[in-house]
């Protein structure tokens, strides 16, 4: 993140503040603010004070400062990500009821890929680091490669000058690789990882297309990497995407109406 | 909400615009915008302007705005509504497939009673207002009883100060009526409203307390009114809630040690 401007906006400034707050990093003091936030101490404190007499922070013991209910609840007003999780939903849980392993939607948010929901299965491989709201690699998962090979070639370049942070060795780190990875999923329809972030577990994923034949999603399992073949999973997560699309798409019984 | 103030800081505006955004307003042109968070509408266009280039919201279909996915992300990184939605949602499953009916969890934030969760039953009486993250009526509604009866006397005191809106003839409007509702709650160690806010439908709630002992929560069930008496409920309705204080408190197992 850039060393912080004397001319930027206030509004820049609270951007800078809230985001200082992510999955890992939930109970901040304003010192870990401030350095998160690259902001002076004083800048910090003066603005996560007003912040916390809005509401949109919350005192938390001692020191430490943590996201206020009310930024909560304001999350929860119909944002994209949360109808598309309203409309994933009942295809996630079918999917995740017939397969019986971890299955999870992300979605594109700039060059971010966010998580937006993930049912976990017992017995399955751990996967402890899929909560709802992170961030993961976009160049390293299998539903980053999905999103960002629908993404626009500006997105792509952007997201291609980014340091490509080494998961393990197995990961694409050059643009070059990610480039090759992008057109195989184009190619194949979906893409898949194994080892690549955690050793021993596979993912596998397919776009979720919205009403207008748009990427919205991408929709995949992690598996065991010795659990077989992932591609088994394509027929179940490809069903469950199209019925995640039918969800998306405004009047959906047109199609019976027409006919 | 009081007019602006021309010595507001941008902060506080930043605040007014994000509170315009409610469950029932979730997309918003500028000049709506301007209108709820009493703003002029050059101030309300430069800021949500300012906030769209930050991701905190966004551009929807035409000229209208919504609250954006880096928001919504933001509300999902460990707030208190989101702890207690964790430990208390197997507990909310259990008593939800033994009742058979919609559950719900309201916490209090400021003179607000926030929607924390709710499980829909099929069949069940029609509800569809009950959205997660949104405000119920602290006056009229069970949970609202039971978490202002447990509430400090200054919070009582400024909800009464409020405007007390009058839903169905049933429900009470004058600050005694509440206070009364209160004291009963406190006796019962329950509260119940039949028709208050919908005919035909009873709500009844308990408290849920933290480690500490402090009611963190409301418990609760809407039942039809004709379903026979609401406190045959309070048996699961209570067990529930001691799971979900158990699944508060860190060292859950002190007790089994320190026999």
């Amino acid at each position: 993140m850039a060393r912080a401007m004397a001319g930027e906006s206030v509004v820049t400034r609270v951007a800078r503040v809230l985001s200082a707050f992510d999955q890992d990093n939930t109970v901040l003091t304003v010192a870990e603010i401030a350095r998160r936030a690259h902001l002076a101490v004083p800048t910090a404190h003066r603005i996560v004070a007003q912040l916390v007499a809005e509401g949109l922070l919350e005192r938390s013991d001692g020191h430490c400062v943590q996201i206020g209910n009310r930024l909560w609840a304001l999350g929860a007003c119909g944002t994209r990500a949360l109808r598309l999780r309203e409309a994933a939903m009942p295809y996630l849980e079918d999917a995740h009821a017939v397969t019986r392993q971890h299955i999870w939607l992300y979605a594109r948010d700039g060059l971010d890929v966010l998580v937006i929901e993930r049912l976990r299965a017992r017995n399955a491989v751990s996967n402890l680091r899929l909560k709802v709201g992170k961030k993961v690699a976009a160049h390293a998962t299998a539903g980053g490669l999905v999103l960002f090979a629908h993404a626009a070639p500006d997105l792509q370049d952007a997201l291609l000058e980014q340091p490509l942070r080494h998961y393990t060795p197995r990961a694409p780190t050059t643009p070059e690789q990610v480039r090759a990875c992008w057109r195989a999923a184009l190619l194949d329809g979906y893409a898949t990882c194994d080892g690549w972030v955690e050793p021993h577990v596979t993912s596998i994923a397919i776009p979720v297309r919205g009403p207008g034949g748009e990427v919205v999603a991408a929709l995949g399992l992690l598996l065991p990497s010795s659990g077989g073949e992932p591609t088994a999973h394509l027929p179940v997560l490809l069903a469950a995407g199209r019925g995640i699309t039918r969800a998306l798409t405004p009047q959906r019984a047109a199609s019976f109406a027409a006919r």
